[in-house]
């Protein structure tokens, strides 16, 4: 390229369920340009598809750098849901991928969890809770990452919205077969939702997004809690229970630590954040609620600002957080 | 047929997981002869699939009355697991072809857990719990069926095999985790079983028989409770529980109603049976647990003896038990 000279900017890049999001920005000016693809990355036997992956990323940077004008792209920070368990061929091919198609020269990668701790946060001690569909907990001393939950549905993900949804499905079923434990509100709720009840197994088993299912009766709950129904005050109450449990897991020692929840299972509101913050006063007494600044996107963001003048402050870990640095010729040092 | 006049007799077949199991007799000397396939009927879109029955029914009973000698075959019962909600196909067609096909005059259908009822209580008033991977409570005063529970591993199955080996993984990754509720004996067990937990999310998830894997584990979960574990006694305490809620929900009232389990899961033993005879010793005070006297393939025999001399004891239940008497030339009446 020829011409102007270039400024040296960042890539960041929010990679989950419903697709890429992606900004091109300075670390003087900040986010230049950003935008979004509808469709997410695939997950094959190697795990998510580097190929894929960058298939999708490459037309979205050259959109946004026509837009920004010549940037230097110096570092990239990818925020991917499944990095933890499913992220091997994405560690191995990344980096040098990146660096091949945009000359970038630092990529790092991370957790989902982790940009939405950054972006929450920022690089500070403390704990967030993310939640979704599912449920995770992570927390830094700023030696170390912990984690806690982020199971998936059948193992875990204890106080999400698919474990909400599925005990107000439950819960539904309990009164339509006279067991203790009933709600007729929300039996009513899940026949005007899916339907007669009985039809629900043939219409949730063979589908393959059981969770996202489960986890669409979740506002129902909500609201028949916000409406006086016990049975699904009880059931919020346990949720967090559950997600006061995780925080607690995750959430350095000592002094007045912050945490932040984020996602969109708390915009749920009052009925799960009222109970939540009963059981944090009682489990974290010493932590204090603060609210999230931004969101896993907003953390890639200021990763990657970061990353692109020098290290970052928050510690690497195999699993959620790593940076390779490449020499000229695109080989990891 | 010529030659040495045919004895009336019944067929009963039970239909389930592990394949068929068919039982050729007659009413006055009960069963002749029995055999089994190893291939369960498969489940389409329209449900059981009928022509995949017959085509594993015919060769078994073909060979059952080449052992017994001639058999006029009057009465058939099939109890058949999934007949309630995916029996539609198997209702349409199955009398017909039992008809055409063997000569049968009258045909009954019955969910497996009508069946289990029949071969634990005889059809007599009462309740029966059948649990295996899942979990269906039934109970009759002979003027018709109550039914609770036996909505499957995301709905219910309140304290079945699968809910009894998710809870038991549950607590193990509370415990990898730091989380409350966790128990580190449980936690060894799943290492043990299915190698280092932070594998088990990609273990189990893409797995088409995830149930059945869950269920897996209770056994370790009533082995840590016979050692004193005591989050595993809390899992099946709880379990406990919600049997007992299922079958307060499908006991008739008044009186001393007799009450038995049944399946694979009860094989447990003590950790779980007693815990639940205390449960039921609160919901149903004046039921008595009775030991089941045999399981579904004799519920059916049972039946089919006294199909062929008459009608049925029990009641008829449009979903769980059907009964349908041919005509000469094969065509329902």
């Amino acid at each position: 390229m020829t011409g102007a000279p270039e400024t040296p900017g960042f890539l960041a890049v929010d990679s989950g369920g419903s697709g890429l999001r992606v900004v091109v920005g300075t670390a003087e000016r900040g986010p230049l340009a950003r935008c979004a693809s509808g469709e997410p990355v695939r997950t094959g036997e190697r795990g998510i598809d580097p190929g894929h992956f960058m298939a999708q990323l490459l037309p979205l940077v050259r959109a946004l750098t026509a837009e920004t004008g010549p940037v230097r792209l110096s570092a990239a920070v990818v925020g991917a849901a499944g990095l933890a368990t499913l992220g091997d061929a994405l560690r191995a091919e990344l980096p040098g991928a990146l660096a091949g198609e945009l000359g970038v020269r630092t990529v790092a990668l991370a957790a989902d969890a982790v940009t939405a701790y950054v972006g929450a946060l920022g690089p500070r001690p403390g704990a967030v809770v993310a939640g979704g569909t599912g449920l995770i907990a992570i927390g830094t001393d700023l030696t170390g990452w912990r984690r806690a939950d982020g199971w998936g549905h059948l193992l875990g993900d204890c106080g999400g919205g698919a474990w909400i949804g599925r005990a107000g499905l439950e819960a539904a079923l309990r009164a339509h077969d006279g067991r203790a434990g009933g709600s007729d509100r929300l039996l009513e709720d899940a026949e005007e939702q899916f339907g007669t009840v009985t039809g629900l197994p043939g219409a949730l088993y063979p589908r393959p997004d059981r969770p996202a299912v489960l986890a669409s009766f979740a506002p129902q709950v909500a609201a028949a809690c916000a409406d006086g129904d016990p049975v699904a005050a009880g059931i919020l109450r346990e949720a967090a229970r559950h997600i006061a449990e995780s925080a607690a897991a995750v959430c350095p020692a000592g002094g007045a630590a912050r945490l932040a929840v984020t996602g969109g299972l708390f915009r749920m509101g009052e009925p799960l954040l009222g109970p939540l913050d009963e059981e944090l006063a009682k489990r974290l007494p010493g932590a204090r609620r603060v609210p999230a600044a931004g969101d896993p996107l907003d953390g890639a963001v200021r990763m990657a600002a970061e990353l692109s003048t020098g290290p970052l402050t928050l510690p690497g870990d195999a699993a959620m957080l790593t940076v390779t640095t490449l020499s000229g010729d695109g080989s990891g040092d």
